[in-house]
């Protein structure tokens, strides 16, 4: 019953949740709403599994704004001393415009431009599986999964990554879950502690 | 990069999450109140694992009807028209009073009163490892996991547990999953879909 750890992690790790450019349900580009529930979601798993940050990506200035005043009440005043370890998370908390301004951010934190691995509820031409993904955070390069909300990432982003994640299965044909919940499953299945049998 | 799943699930699995009796921050038993995004969460993520029923469970009646009226919504009417996928998740929720109702109502739909298998995210004196309860989910009885909110159960709870699911560990000491992304992790480890390696 002891807990092994079987991924060094020798790239940071950094993730980023996109509300463009993705798709409606009608197939359509368009820039979704940033909410509040998955800033705090994202940040207590990232927090957990030893991420380094999470973007939470918008071309809407307002929206970015709205992130830093969350980010901020819960890192000054009375969110962080009514609850620290929210404090804590939250402190990974990175808005950005677009794709290019969190590449460039994780080049200058971490020295390397990241390699894409974008994530997506349907097989890809460049899907690739988890135990394909945990060897390149063996090495040395920065690795950002991307997460599309929505319907998820339209043709062109999906043209940019450099692999795509193979989707999560369940145990029939539901292939609905939310966002919050795949950023989870994904960040345990790549580099959580699994048990001993 | 097939997928192989593991687990064969002869007994049935539900999931109950719990508002009472459940501990605040500091050690009191409270009850906590329902919100709206952990019930959408555990439905899409119980319809994704072939879960058969989502109890939510609370002594509040007033927090019951809420329950009724968020799956009625998403049932009958725009709700069901706009999202239909979201009316097939919310058909598992079901609301309840307490412990012994969840009980009575999986033994009149399953014919056995369930094993109960807690959650905690501390190590506790009944800790099994998930290939135990993998394999009790292979055997005829049905199973319930439950989860606490705010703090975690009480030990009144801990006692009445056949026993408890090890906690999910990440990479480090943060130890504050928000109960939704647990709900995911543990049913993805159980009885989710692995990739072949």
């Amino acid at each position: 019953m002891g807990i092994i750890v079987n991924v060094t992690l020798s790239a940071d790790l950094y993730i980023a949740l996109f509300h463009h450019p993705v798709l409606n349900k009608h197939g359509r580009v368009v820039t979704s709403s940033v909410t509040n529930m998955d800033l705090h979601d994202l940040a207590r798993n990232a927090a957990t599994y030893g991420v380094q940050g999470v973007f939470i990506v918008t071309p809407s200035a307002v929206q970015r704004g709205m992130v830093s005043y969350i980010k901020d009440y819960w890192q000054g005043g009375f969110g962080a001393r009514y609850n620290p370890t929210r404090r804590q998370a939250v402190a990974l908390l990175k808005p950005a415009a677009d794709l290019a301004e969190v590449c460039l951010t994780i080049k200058t934190l971490s020295g390397s431009e990241p390699l894409l691995v974008a994530t997506s509820a349907k097989k890809q031409a460049k899907s690739v599986s988890y135990a394909h993904v945990r060897q390149l955070l063996g090495q040395e390069r920065a690795l950002l999964l991307a997460f599309g909300t929505g319907y998820g990432f339209d043709a062109q982003f999906m043209q940019l990554a450099d692999a795509v994640l193979e989707p999560i299965r369940g145990r029939g044909d539901y292939n609905h879950l939310p966002v919050r919940s795949a950023v989870a499953i994904v960040l345990d299945r790549l580099v959580g502690g699994r048990e001993e049998i």
